[in-house]
């Protein structure tokens, strides 16, 4: 079986998805699952296509740097156990960061990853881990070709205005502007959008990614005009354990009253805020929607205020609205909140159809909505799975 | 020459002007102007209302603490030198900072004022000197009544959702929530809304105070229900010199890769960014309008840009808009800018008439236009002086 193998790659954690390539990219993975204690105790756990499950121990040892290629070799062997033939084509990363310069994938060389190091400091949690995995693939198997997905590419279509922070030129000028992310959910549930809207899909549309890290993106004509997140993954909506926007007072305030430092900050606003630090219970919407109590109501709450201010200030960067789309574990499956910020939204022409909407259809706009609103689940390594063979088919 | 004394002070600044109240107040003072230089070099300088200018030495001594008062006491001098038989009645106070406790003026006195002194953490370059400046005036004029007018107090009638971070429960209780600001001037442009654009003063309006410091507030009913700048006043809008809001993650990666500390922070936010950090030209909206740089121009789009964004998510909070109302010194005269906000803004409903707009009419909406649109010039200090005579006549 030809396939392209899909990899996110973290500090300790590495996701994979093989996509059977044969000749036709299928649409979802044959296995997939992760790896995950890498520097402690790794473990593997994948589910196939037809439902078995699998997990056990990674019999690896060595430092964490070391221990990211033993575990990939230990995959690639675990592999050709489950898939018989198995001959991997490709691989496809997720590679977080793009900087200014990267706005579509890319075939990824050596020359190339020396130009990805350099935004190691605008992602310093995530870019490092991401370019291991790539040099440890190229190590193990170095006659396929890899190709690096970003999740800021999509988002380079964005005019400097949309992308610019009022900070003086100099600190614009070495890279602080606003990048955006979750771009490969973006482009994956876009390219949906025709069937599923028509013609409102080249209009103006508001995507929401509403997972346990959440954006939204507006689009026109199918590219990205604006995104909430910004240079950061902290920026914009509220979302499981992170503030999203913050008045940047509230952290001189920190510093100054509290003694509060960089990571002592970092550790708040990514880990101690949003659905969590509000409810004082949970980050899971699940739980939070399950529950009684005033907090947890007052967080869910919040989270859907914010989206429909941010829904309004995206409609202003498209400049109307003509669809509204939701996505991500929490946009996908939680109709309360679907349900809350229509109704916040309703003097945006947003009506949605309560049956529908509880039954999670495609469509749950009203008959008489103006704004058409819809569901459509995303599926990121698909999108990575896609873009590998489009590029090395020579599409980009 | 019954009067009202309207007092701003600052750090080395004191703001004032007087009022007549025989028996009506007037609406624009008799005399205005200020002390600058306290603590170093102190110069008085003032402008009555028949256009006649003053400007001269304060000869006074001591630490900056003893020359507020001396200052004062100057002030109050030279006030009788200017109005013979000059009684000043009351004096109101602008105070930045009411906290969560005061949303209206309230009556000065010992027990008040130790009350507003745990709010200086809140706004620590304001609260101390503006509270300096009462207890002088108590000091000097023992029996005159003294009211506290709140920058902040007209935005807590904003319910809980808009005024909260998504920020761990036990930090918001302690008082890091989104106050707002330019409260004086939103109150005072709301009071002549109903003459400028009747019935629609009471449905879902935006006012853009645009000057040095620039917000905006959207109201419903008159009444405050979201606003931007949030917790200080570097939140929301770009401004002169002032980023407005700003992916939070940015100040870590300042501090992590630049090791800035919160002064350097608060310098670069506060004082570098905004109009003059984008233009690299000025800070001053004429300048950049009446220059041919292309830096120039980037920043005044940036502005506008930044307005027309915010203007959504305020219609989202006050979900709908039936007018826009700018004031303020770039909102009251600099028509390159409103026109600009204008068109970025048509899918809202907003149409403005080129002609009206140039000659900065009251109206400026176009006949066709769905949401009015007008300039209405603020006037803090009259509303002070009217606060201070309404709740001595015990209208609050």
């Amino acid at each position: 079986m030809k396939a392209v193998l899909v990899i996110n790659a973290g500090s300790s954690s590495l996701k994979f998805a093989l996509f059977e390539c044969d000749p036709e990219l299928a649409e979802h993975p044959v296995v997939s699952g992760q790896i995950d204690g890498i520097g402690a105790k790794p473990e593997l756990s994948a589910k196939t296509a037809n439902g078995a499950r699998f997990r056990g121990a990674v019999p690896i040892g060595g430092s964490q740097g070391e221990q990211h290629r033993a575990a990939l070799d230990h995959l690639f062997a675990w592999l050709d156990t489950q898939e018989a033939g198995l001959e991997i084509i490709a691989a496809g990363h997720r590679i977080v960061h793009g900087g200014e310069r990267y706005s579509a994938p890319v075939r990824l060389d050596e020359a190339v990853l020396r130009e990805l190091d350099a935004f190691v400091p605008l992602a310093p949690l995530h870019q490092p881990h991401n370019l291991r995995g790539v040099r440890a693939v190229a190590t193990l198997m170095p006659t396929i070709p890899q190709v690096g997905c970003f999740d800021t590419a999509f988002h380079r279509s964005q005019k400097p205005l949309a992308q610019a922070f009022a900070l003086p030129r100099a600190i614009s000028a070495e890279g602080v502007k606003r990048y955006g992310f979750h771009g490969l959910s973006y482009d994956f549930v876009a390219r949906q959008l025709p069937e599923v809207i028509g013609e409102r899909a080249h209009g103006a549309v508001v995507i929401a990614h509403l997972g346990n890290g959440a954006s939204m993106c507006a689009l026109r004509g199918g590219r990205s005009v604006a995104s909430t997140m910004g240079f950061t993954a902290v920026e914009g909506l509220m979302m499981g354990t992170r503030t999203g926007s913050l008045d940047p007072g509230v952290l001189l305030y920190l510093m100054e009253q509290k003694g509060m430092d960089a990571k002592a900050l970092t550790n708040l606003l990514y880990k101690e805020s949003g659905l969590l630090g509000v409810s004082g219970i949970s980050q899971d919407m699940r739980t939070l929607l399950a529950s009684d109590a005033p907090a947890a109501r007052e967080a869910v709450d919040l989270f859907c205020y914010r989206i429909a201010r941010e829904l309004g200030s995206l409609a202003a960067a498209a400049e109307g609205l003509d669809a509204l789309v939701f996505t991500g574990g929490i946009g996908e499956h939680a109709a309360p909140v679907r349900e809350q910020v229509a109704r916040l939204s309703g003097w945006l022409g947003i009506e949605i159809d309560p049956a529908a909407n509880a039954a999670h259809a495609t469509r749950i706009d009203a008959p008489g909505s103006r704004v058409a609103v819809a569901v459509v689940p995303t599926n990121e390594e698909g999108m990575i799975a896609r873009y590998t063979v489009e590029l090395l088919n020579g599409a980009h």
